[in-house]
């Protein structure tokens, strides 16, 4: 199980493809619906047989899926606490998803578009991942996996409530739609706190790159609804299309005001971050996130050209312990880490001329 | 006159010429010898025409010195601010006697191994740089030098005091010896306070790079023995001559302690020195003066083949405001210097892989 797993290493995961609308804003769009098998009580209260009854279950339905082909179906028992910290890496499954007891399990599509965590907080989470400013399509895709997956399962259903869930907050449509936000311009101006002070009042969460928890680094911005009861799926996903919209603008807002008004400062940060990264020999990862934040940056001002958006994206995946670990085959300690991942960054930024 | 001067520009002038003994660690050897006119008054007590006296006194007698052959004899009247900054970033002549008031002159022999500062703190200050650590050389030059033009000039001297100087420290032989030292690596060891400590218990005085009362910028250090008094030049010479031949050991010492103890992180910042100057669109002059020391330190242990020591040594003189304007063209504000700095050092550096 292992091997296929390792066999990610050489993809482009769906949420760095730098592709789709807006993407140098828009680092990639997210929905996850959470449900619950009807017949079996939330995972707190689950025995060590009904895990695995669930397992079996799921991995039959999908199988039956159309819409998940060639989907790489993974039981935890069978990989290694790295392969988990891997598939975390990639953001296909959750921190709790790969530390917490328990069977657990998850499906993965090729390109890594969706992703099916089993027995998560709730019994199903339900992942599509669509690169850029595309949440119209990742709607459309998980519509037509979780329709097709209801064909064949039977989820815990509330004619009032809704989707019931094992967290009330997300009881009803048990839907999370989210965009990964690159803001570097917003950071560099300090408008960045103002916004993000507005998306609260909006009741919308904030997270950074690496997921629940993690700070901003990077200028990186998961922006998220936190209400799933009163409204739509579809409200909800008008709305954060709306408010994304407006970030979008503001961003690119920004970015012509630092090139228009602090050009000389403005193109020195980028080019020293180049310089850093083409010459470190020893990074670590934060300071990585950082560099390769404004990297990204010159990528989008068009001073670099010579880069693929896509292999820039893929360095913040990579640069990561478990992945620089399955790229070198071997454990690596975190200040062997620290070389290699300057090796790393440095072999891919040879064709960038600063 | 002033473009007499600006053909300066394209030497290497003598004491950065990258070469002699223990250059990488020993950047030059410096004496200067004070000596007063015989039959004039100390310089604060000199009136106007006795000030052009001694000018012509002393422009006749260098035109009458073959060891000052090819001299280039520069009166302040004749040249503008600018110049004579630009002389002073050369080491040609002191920051006193760029900016005080009444008539002075300055003789330059070609390649600038001699200097002869004509109405400093005394009539004359006659200064002679090698490259390397040469004081030998050095010391044979300027007698070669003083004695010629004693045939032409009589100085003050008293049969028990020796020669007299404006100053009582500069009162005997009149004499200081310095070399410029790049220690590095005891600045990085953290070893550097302790050796100064020691220099100065033993008589001898620590400037920085750029003269007195600068600090030591880039790792500078020029040491320079403080007492001219009840010891002989060659006892002076001497003494400082072990003294450098002890720092130079123990500068070496420390490059192979990091290379073997600290090699990564110690290959790193010279790196990122090289990174950041290849690619920074705007730099101070603080700030390129310690990343050229780290690539200085770069070349001397073989990371950097590609580019010339004296090149790169003159790239610390070119930073310099005067030296910038004149290779500009142009009076150059200090934003716009900090932008022509960097274009400057990027050009020059661009041979080099990182």
């Amino acid at each position: 199980m292992s091997e296929q797993i390792n066999r990610l290493l050489k993809n482009t995961t769906e949420w760095l493809r730098g592709t789709g609308p807006d993407a140098d804003v828009v680092v990639s769009s997210r929905i996850r619906l959470a449900r619950n098998l009807a017949g079996f009580p939330f995972i707190s209260k689950l025995g060590k047989e009904q895990e695995d009854e669930v397992i079996d279950l799921v991995e039959e339905a999908v199988s039956q899926t159309p819409a998940l082909k060639d989907t790489l179906f993974i039981k935890y028992r069978d990989v290694t606490e790295l392969d988990k910290q891997f598939l975390l890496e990639r953001h296909l499954i959750s921190r709790e998803h790969a530390v917490e007891q328990g069977e657990k399990a998850v499906a993965l599509s090729p390109n890594e578009v969706v992703s099916l965590m089993i027995l998560e907080e709730d019994h199903l989470r339900l992942q599509v991942f669509q690169s850029g400013f595309n949440i119209t399509e990742t709607w459309r895709i998980i519509n037509e996996v979780i329709n097709e997956l209801e064909r064949n399962l039977s989820f815990s259903f509330h004619t009032d409530l809704g989707y019931l869930t094992a967290c009330p907050t997300n009881v009803g449509t048990g839907i999370r739609v989210s965009c990964m936000l690159h803001l570097p311009s917003l950071v560099l101006t300090k408008q960045v706190n103002k916004v993000l002070q507005a998306l609260a009042k909006l009741n919308l969460a904030t997270r950074g790159l690496y997921g629940e928890g993690s700070q901003a680094s990077g200028n990186f911005f998961q922006i998220s609804n936190q209400i799933t009861l009163g409204q739509t799926e579809e409200e909800i996903v008008e709305g954060l299309e709306k408010v994304i919209h407006q970030m979008v603008s503001h961003e690119k807002e920004a970015r012509q005001y630092l090139l228009e008004k602090r050009k000389a400062k403005f193109e020195d940060q980028i080019w020293r971050a180049l310089g850093t990264l083409k010459s470190a020999r020893v990074i670590s990862s934060g300071e990585a996130v950082q560099l390769l934040s404004l990297a990204r940056l010159g990528v989008d001002l068009g001073f670099v050209s010579s880069l693929k958006y896509s292999e820039l994206n893929n360095l913040f995946l990579v640069l990561q312990p478990a992945h620089l670990q399955k790229l070198y085959g071997r454990a690596l300690g975190p200040s062997e880490r620290d070389i290699r991942r300057a090796d790393l960054i440095r072999e891919k930024l040879k064709v960038v001329a600063i």
